[in-house]
């Protein structure tokens, strides 16, 4: 017995040795941390054209550092000789001591090897790429903007630089000819469904909207084509007025396929040939963002599977290479849009690297000179993000890397109070709530007031994951403050209800539902207040309905929040499922039941100015996972989840939600509930006529017909109970 | 006579009518105002290479605006067809109208017509280029990175942005094809003028220091060429040691004349061609930038003029794209450097626009986290830089440009006073002052405080140029609170002198020049202080000696307000002097007169350090200028100057001191003054045994020997004296 143990002790410890010394350490692409994301968001938002001209954003556009400094420490067991490269002119020191030209060879000695290099690069980011079998750059690498490595007359360097390093920004560039700057999302062939000549063009309809760059198959002589996209057909054949179109100069006496360089978001492409150019027909190459197929839902309801299915293919036309507003028109990054894309993503794909690279981009550089994408709200949305992020994921490393940006964004916003210590909108601030006829920005909005209390009440609690006890405290304290000032100012015992906003520091009379429902959900109110808020605002038809899909999204939200999913579920059946009924494959910007025909497609003053793919569209997928399949985390990264599982009007329902380790399975019909979890504690929590039973566990009783379970990881629960 | 008055004002009204109608206005390339600035001191400070490594600054290098807009309205008396160019994609706005495309031609009608043009480019600085007959781009365009023009659901566009709009940059790119990103140099052929087989290689000698690209002439083979380049022949033939080499791949089956890519500063080259390379002769291309003749000075003293001509070609030298240190190390903009480098300037070529590109490239962008180039003190001598630009040149335009990035900058400086108001270095801030050894940089230097003084007296200056009464106020304020602790803190009554530091609250024994010379030419002195200074520091040879041009610049500077010009001029003769004896071509970084050989030649601990060609050498000009032709302005832009002839050891001297209208001639002899002036009012001051006679004017005695007449401009005075 002693010598067996002997052996597989040997054994043992020579896997280690072998791990340590001759394991491939995975290298992957390092850069200053947002500075690719930053980059890549210019690349993308200034790549619109509306009616083939350039249509970039209004807000600042910020620049990557240009010349940066890597370093890390290694300690090697045995010699070696690493890759280097670089995007971009670059210099290498070997433990302080500088190499002649840029190498892309290094012999390393055995024991202490530092590693300094710094990399200039204008045009794209400067990254780096070192691969070696123990020396390869990773997320643990350091990197600095300005290393102030002054010397004094003897050469000696100085010893305080104030340097601040932090760590290295990477995504998924893993091989040295993965270059950063040549990022491109990959295309696939997609065919059309229907083709037909109308008027002097050939009308081509691809059965849905759709995004990518057209191909126009064996195209051959000398003229002009003119390229019409629509998102309706009515769209596409109006050449004069529609929102997109490329004119392609076509000079081919060798016929040719020929794909075009602007992609588009479409479902019809009206084209029409001048001279004597001609083509066979017109494919496309769909462009998309690659996401693991991860959440599901599915039940017997097949309209709300519908929703469903079209909203997860709204989100996927939307999440690209950052989470954008719709396919069609603006194709930018809105800090409001990206709010939803990332809850929805959280019962989706769960990826999140799209959510961190959004985050990043929409916070760009120093100076912070006006609200993000200029809009007051959406700053508050940025903050809100990150706590929701790393309740969903789990990530502290990401929270310690936006945390010093976040608190210069809470600066900017602080500066602006006045004296009442109120926010209203300055010269260059966009008060926008929604898109609602009528709807005042006048005086202090009582809604921003509200998203600024939750986004000081997100300062303290990233303070506090990061151990900042100082910060802490001092958000605390802004944010109690901020939150009695709210109450006092704008809760109105009368109305029972929170009005709309405050006017030379009165109380207006109006009541909308944007801070009313958001105050909801995030449990600001007692139980008579919520009672107040459900009657008087959000049931109340007396109160301006709300006509988008965004705002729709939140209101829907509150609902659930009250215990209204019966309710909800059928305004979902009837709103989404009203656009489908119109024809709709992707959801809307903005849907209106009340208007018929052409109108629907009408915005901003144009007739086809609507985008009929629109990210908040897509809300179904979220608020389906959260408050039907009813699963949410409890703690950071779904340690511990809570499942409480909502049939409303449907027989049974089955789906999946994703978790940073794995999934959440569950099927629910009106007797039986299933469920098997990857990863975490759950909280199974039932509404039964009677105690629910099972094998693998006995239910609490927790009083008002509702019962209890606690859920363990990796084990199959079979549920018997009896649905009220 | 009436009627040929009515003649007469007809053809005038026609001439107008001519010109405003058909008068082609000269257009020039516009950008955001110091942004193609920042991005040439990218590329200028990123080329130097370092025996083949590439060697950056160690302090941030900022970007660029990536997306910017420029308008313009204009009011048109005809209809006309215009020509846009731009650097980036861009696209145009007519009266509120998107055009489609990026239209190269656009036909205006007669009337208002408002001009947008957004232009996007990463790589170089968005620049624009509009021709036509009344619509042209000039530096009257605005322009802004962030037009937030954003729009309500009805698509009308917000009134209330609070945009802050610009005037554009420009510099003198006059034609289309002139692009600002494609900016070089001149150069011109040079050739060697000794030329010797020594070992392996050729050494060959250019006669003097100098700077450009070498040629290889009629280089043929197969193989690698070591090229070692020296200011010094020790440094060109040490092959392991010299601060600069290239090495060439040479695979040439044909002979070929070939120039380096890399520009390098060099007296001497030693070429060691490997393999069968061969190669007939070297020569080089000198790279300069094109400055105009204009200030000289001459004299009966052949060694002073020898120093003047060698400084003038030093500033030759190191005058590039910006002004720069040295033309072998660095090659970067150093404010410290810079500053002595416009003194220089206003006596030499009167270049501002080189003045201002260095200016504006050392402010970067903000956010401002550290002192312009990592130094306390050259954070200051940048705000003391603006002031004398004005004080030369009167070009208020750059004040109002520069003003609101003097406040940030100054904003970051108070924020860094520790608490008794005082400014001690911090982490990451270099407190410079000289290269001396021992020098202490510990507590709280007086010399920072008196800069920062001088800083803030500066800002009050500006604020007042541009009608800022209220920041005039504060900044008068706090210049002369901080003036008093100055006073208060540093002055040593025993000593009769400045101390250098305080630390821990008490003042330290130790006295160096600094900041007693610079309180002298600050004017911050009483009789009997300034009595004390010379007496217990300038000319004492208990002080700490300076040893390097750069302060000695300042030294005799002071000496020279203390009416020590005799002193100085023999210094000048032996200092200088000394350096010449040494065989300089340029003048150094450093020279201790009691070093000998090849130790000259080290620095920083490396046997080839020190630059031997280095802008902060040329000092002679300024101060021959200044202070022997004795020419001054006393009010902005020459309005009115002052002229004090000094002859010391001179029998006689002539010059001629350029304004930003024309010149200041001069000749002086020991009883014959003439002077010509094409601008300002002057005041010739003379001392002289009686009173000095001329026909063109009086004399008026002001006492102590000395007598002043009034110069009026264009007119030429002849004046007989008797110098004392």
């Amino acid at each position: 017995m002693f010598l067996v143990m002997k052996k597989l002790l040997f054994s043992f410890s020579l896997i280690f040795l072998l791990n340590s010394v001759f394991a491939q350490q995975s290298p992957t692409w390092i850069w200053y941390p947002g500075d690719f994301e930053i980059w890549l968001s210019n690349e993308m938002q200034n790549r619109r054209t509306e009616r083939e001209t350039y249509f970039p954003p209004f807000w600042r556009m910020d620049s990557h550092y240009v010349l940066v400094e890597f370093h890390k420490e290694f300690e090697l067991s045995s010699p070696e000789e690493i890759t280097i490269a670089a995007e971009g002119k670059y210099n290498v020191k070997v433990n302080g001591k500088m190499l002649p030209g840029m190498p892309s060879k290094v012999a390393l000695n055995a024991g202490k090897q530092k590693i300094n290099i710094k990399v200039y690069n204008q045009q794209t980011v400067p990254a780096l790429f070192v691969e070696g079998k123990q020396v390869t750059t990773d997320k643990d690498w350091k990197v600095t903007f300005e290393d102030k490595e002054w010397i004094d007359e003897t050469g000696k360097a100085s010893s305080q630089s104030g340097t601040i390093y932090v760590n290295a920004g990477t995504w998924n560039f893993n091989s040295l000819d993965k270059k950063p700057s040549a990022f491109k999302l990959p295309t696939r062939l997609e065919q059309a469904v229907n083709s037909s000549k109308i008027g002097e063009g050939t009308l081509i309809d691809f059965g849905k909207n759709t995004f990518g760059f057209l191909t126009l198959h064996i195209l051959k002589g000398n003229g002009k084509v003119g390229i019409y996209y629509g998102e309706s057909k009515e769209e596409a054949l109006d050449t004069n007025h529609g929102e997109t179109l490329d004119v392609l100069n076509v000079n081919l006496p060798q016929a040719k396929d020929s794909t075009l360089v602007n992609s588009k978001g479409f479902q019809y492409v009206y084209v029409v040939p001048n001279g004597n150019v001609a083509f066979d027909k017109v494919s496309m190459q769909y462009e998309y963002l690659p996401v693991e197929d991860r959440g599901f839902f599915k039940s017997s309801d097949e309209q709300m599977n519908r929703i469903w299915e079209v909203s997860k293919y709204t989100m996927e036309l939307t999440s690209r290479e950052f989470y954008i507003d719709g396919i069609k028109r603006d194709r930018w990054i809105w800090s409001g849009d990206a709010y939803q894309s990332y809850a929805m993503n959280y019962y989706l794909g769960f990826d999140s690297e799209t959510v961190k690279r959004t985050i990043l981009a929409l916070r760009g550089k120093e100076p912070t000179m006006t609200h993000i994408n200029t809009i007051m709200d959406y700053t508050f949305y940025w903050f809100l993000s990150i706590y929701d992020y790393y309740q969903y994921s789990g990530d502290k490393e990401f929270i310690a890397l936006i945390y010093p940006r976040m608190k210069t964004l809470m600066d900017f916003v602080m500066k602006r109070r006045n004296k009442d210590g109120l926010l209203e909108g300055l010269a260059g601030d966009w008060v926008f709530i929604d898109w609602a006829e009528g709807l005042s920005k006048k005086g202090e909005v009582s809604f921003e007031q509200l998203l600024f209390t939750r986004s000081l009440e997100t300062m303290a609690l990233c303070a506090d994951i990061l151990g900042q006890q100082e910060d802490k405290a001092a958000f605390t304290k802004e944010a109690s403050l901020m939150r009695d000032k709210f109450m006092d100012y704008y809760w109105n015992q009368n109305k029972q209800a929170f009005v709309h906003s405050r006017v030379d520091g009165q109380q207006t009379d109006d009541v909308t539902r944007y801070t009313n429902m958001f105050a909801i959900f995030f449990d600001y109110l007692n139980p008579q207040q919520q009672a107040g808020v459900k009657k008087n605002v959000l049931l109340s038809d007396e109160v301006q309905k709300i006509m988008t899909p965004y705002m729709r999204f939140y209101e829907l939200e509150a609902l659930c929040v009250l215990g209204e999913q019966d309710e909800v579920f059928q305004q979902m059946k009837d709103y989404w499922g009203g656009m489908l009924q119109l024809g709709a494959t992707t959801f809307w910007e903005e849907y209106n039941p009340a208007k018929s025909g052409i109108d629907h497609l009408s915005m901003y003053g144009r007739p086809y100015g609507k985008s009929l793919c629109h990210s908040w569209g897509a809300s179904p997928i979220y608020l389906l996972g959260k408050y039907y399949l009813g699963v949410k985390p409890t703690s950071p990264g779904y340690q511990t989840y809570v499942v409480e599982p909502h049939l409303a009007s449907m027989n049974w329902m089955e789906g999946k939600v994703p978790t940073p380790n794995g999934d959440i399975n569950l099927h629910v019909t009106k007797n039986k509930v299933k469920i098997k979890a990857d990863t975490g504690v759950g909280n199974l929590k039932l509404k039964s006529k009677k105690r629910p039973t099972s094998k693998q566990g006995t239910f609490l009783d927790i009083g008002d017909q509702m019962y209890e379970l606690k859920i363990e990881p990796n084990r199959s629960y079979e549920i018997d109970y009896l649905a009220i």
